[in-house]
């Protein structure tokens, strides 16, 4: 689709989930082995099972058709009805996934107030209901690497480890929300590898900075996600020859990790451009893709996101001021160069 | 029970749910005459129901064995799975009723922070959740007065009738939790009469302030309650020949609502001596019969509780360091006396 | 209330809760010691969980207000989503509560074609779910004993002996429906202390046969009990001083069950005359208090059914030409004489 | 994989959901425009969604990673909690789909003994409830056409009618689960657009007997379907560039419908050569492209298995002794000439 204003192609910065694969990871889709995935069947499924999990320094991993699913089946895996999910209170799982937890697993949920999405253990511990007959039971502590409605925050590896070391001594599973994680690991330097030290399970989003089409995969101990293949099933996420769509993450893998890289250096760019704009009060400093800022009250994010759209950009609000912009695969050097000119011409 | 300082039994200012029935109120249950209430020919039950109905305005009444599930009946009644409910951080129907909004009615909940429990339309209607793919449906909104985590608080008139104006315009339920409605109503001198021009459903608890042994009465329209009856059956609240318990409550409505305000003074009397306790580090002010306090950081609830015990008292802790006193039809001048002077021996 | 045919009061066959408690068991009620049982400090409600416990040779109780939560109480306590419970087609848990099996355990049926509701161990075997990707797991067999669609049958000991081999080989929980359990005791002359060798959980009503006002026991393990107990919570079970319902419980347990006996006769008398009757097509043969018949198609039920309460006499359609007719406290020989008379009026 | 007894590749009939895309169409797939789908942006998408319904004579469509999700959106948005579901005992729905009808809907179920898996207008009518306290309400009626675990066997259009004309008197809703809806059309010269008369909703699966990798379309009326949409986004349904796998669908619809009639007419073959068989017992007569038989009891169907495996030929057990075959777009008639010789060498 082109825009209005020339006949450049849109730059959709509403979300990473918008890319399209490259010829590159078409190639790779086109020529994977195929299978029937509900019989375990399918090679390219397995392969990107087996090579996810290693990753992240667990076991197994299954492939879902989206990170809503993957999040939801592990919080389903990990807790019981009368038990109660700790979280952030702008968590992806709690605010954006329609109410599953309460809808999947009959969960209560205590809500932290995070700093940018970041909570930390001495919040958690608080948050642990004592035992007690009025009570849930607290089963899951649940994180999100980058933080999304945070803008895009990282959590420091000490951070993480003290909300670890309490979740293994109060006996609560610790799931991380890993729609984001590889932006994570770029951003800090972390090693991948040493996430399954602290996670029990963890959701890996393909087709966002990854640029997939489709697909996530959910990662734990064995047993864990032979529990969890169970709840993928009832779900109605078994596919059949999904290998097509595995084949993408496999690509993703290796090509498109150390690339994301960039996405953070352009949206560091946009930040700053943002912030010289007279138009903008606020501008949460992006620690990966995701740069939120806020519109001076003359400007209702309505009328922005008319603006630009008419200027062949398109971009999310995040509230009647706020305005979220991300940074992709699909958004090159040029593009931002688009972005940072349309600014200019808002007033 | 006698305590062990004195031959005098223990006063219990743990909650006003411990009282005994009065002889008169004895006389009562056991003259009343019943009949099958699941077949609803249960007299002394339909009597309860349609006396309590019309107390508040409204058009039916549901007997339940407590107050948790008159509310949650209400919940399930008002919402569908994939909705939201609106509620306060601490509301009873959240923090003491075991996560059952997410159990009974799958819904998930958007928690506000209320001025010791009381929260604002404006805070209301910004927790409304647009239409949007993503998000549950607001379907009902819960108020508690009074408030029980906030100290016994009431509701100005206005600020509820702000908050039922809001609830028509959007279409959204609303449910009052009115498990000490009537100490409201005495401490503000509003007609329980008109609550049904703003609530949709309210559950009066008839087993605290009020004094009888078991049981609350879930109010609405008649259809609604027609609805709740199933609900109702299907949680196993079906009782037979209830009206031995009914009939305490009719006894109640008629003996033991005006004399509340007796509750207020002593609980006003609890609040001025333990202000003036070096121990003490803040009192909230009462409205109604609550007393919540918080001890100095030398005096953990744990041991003055111990103390209070020691002395022929109880009562009950909420946190490691605030403590809450419930004054009730079996507390008598003679026992706030006793509770003084052992306040006054703790140091 | 009178019939409208005479000055004498109607005799209600429609079932064994309608009986109102003897001057006896109100005196129990009366003068029980009560306390607030949330807090488990009721010494009536624990006592009577005691007692029926011990007679049934399993170690805890818990009261609750009906039949209906006491099994879906133990239902959810022994299963988990994704479970599957085994039980008979016409099982009380399955037909007559609501659907609970799904709507509080989300928990699926195998349904059992019984003799008269009593299935075989052979027929759960073939019920049970291998491992399977697309199956729920069997967590659970119910029985009903007697069994009220199947006319009050009774078990024979070695056939619930050989289905409780089966479920601890397979480690299935097996819970028994005792809303008539003494009915069976009695007519077969089983010891219920030897239930508990059986059973994994029993609930035993106390407002059919032994004719007390309210609620039903539910019983098993210490532990099983303990995790009953937060359900009964959050299904709104948890009542306060609900020693004036347990009293009459305890009473029931000493004065009412031996005298099950005359309500068998009783209903052996009813079902002779039946037999006898030309409009009278089928009656199964009565094990204890229920009489289950069939009319010959030219007299509908509600025909008969209108026809009878002209008479002064209440029953109940099992379906458009099936009726149940059910004795018990409140019906003694006298009323008997006047159902059968009432009988031979009928043509 | 090529089977062990020769250089030729293995012969699955274990199930139509094994094939494996042809070359015309994995070109189609990946030569699809594509887009966000989550924001109903990918053009292959809609287009399968549009031609579906209009090929089934409703409105709208909703694209569903499996048949297992399609399926059970339905259901869900067809009840709310307290309902009841009327299907045929061996239905898919309820038998093999993890017990998903009380996990996702906390719904009870009513099972049907049907002829081959199809029921009558008039056991359905005995199947829906009265209305009373103790029931849940029938909301939903389920058919499956073909019927998998009958053998493939297709409704006649009158009977299906008659069923529809029911649920519509009685307003209750009307689901076809159309796993195989496209073998019943061809095999009875139904036209497929008169379905929409019927039904209030249509599961069509593309991954079976069409031969696509990945996808079921869920049909019924834009109202429902917006829905739907909402449930499929809480079970983590909602994929992003699912283009590529609706690209199958459409070519699908274009090349693959006609030729099931091969497929018919090869399980003809095949049991046709079974009934010839010493060692088959029963065959279940084929309508379409499944084929149900039993092995006389000297042949456990494991035995059975391994010696077509051996053999190159897989197939799957229905039972200890059943056996069923499924021909499919991957099975030629060279391949049927294949399993016949094999069928010969056992004995």
């Amino acid at each position: 689709m082109t825009s209005p204003a020339s006949s450049l192609p849109f730059i959709d910065l509403r979300s990473d989930t918008v890319t399209r694969p490259s010829a590159g990871m078409l190639q790779a889709m086109f020529s994977a082995p195929v299978g029937d995935d509900v019989y375990e069947e399918d090679p390219t499924v397995c392969e990107l099972e087996a090579v996810s999990a290693a990753r992240f320094g667990l076991e197994a991993g299954l492939f879902c058709p989206s990170g809503t699913m993957a999040n939801q089946i592990a919080i389903k895996a990990h807790t019981e009805p009368l038990s109660e999910v700790v979280c952030e209170q702008t968590a992806h799982v709690y605010l954006w996934e329609v109410g599953g937890i309460a809808f999947h697993s009959s969960a209560s949920v205590a809500l932290l107030v995070g700093d940018r999405g970041r909570v930390t253990a001495a919040q958690v511990r608080d948050a642990i209901r004592p035992e007690n007959l009025h009570y849930p039971t607290t089963s899951l502590i649940c994180l999100e690497n980058t933080h999304n409605r945070g803008g895009g925050t990282c959590y420091a590896w000490n951070d993480m480890q003290e909300i670890a070391d309490l979740a293994r001594r109060e006996g609560i599973a610790l799931h991380l929300d890993g729609a984001r994680v590889f932006n994570a690991v770029v951003a800090t330097g972390q090693r991948s590898e040493d996430y399954g030290q602290l996670f029990d399970s963890i959701s890996v989003c393909l087709s966002k900075g990854l640029g997939t089409p489709v697909g996530s995969v959910l990662l734990g101990s064995a047993a864990f996600i032979r529990k969890c293949r169970r709840i993928r099933k009832v779900m109605g996420g078994g596919m059949r020859q999904a290998g097509y769509l595995a084949a993408a993450g496999l690509y993703a893998l290796e090509h498109n990790v150390e690339r994301l890289a960039d996405d953070h250096r352009r949206a560091a760019q946009l930040a700053e451009a943002l912030l010289q704009q007279p138009y903008v009060t606020d501008v949460l400093a992006p620690e990966t893709n995701l740069v939120i800022f806020r519109l001076a009250d003359r400007l209702p994010a309505v009328d922005f996101l008319r603006n630009l759209e008419e200027q062949g950009i398109r971009a999310s609000s995040f509230g009647p001021q706020w305005i979220r912009f991300v940074t992709h695969l699909d958004v090159d050097d040029a593009g931002i160069e688009r972005v940072l000119a349309a600014l200019g011409k808002i007033s």
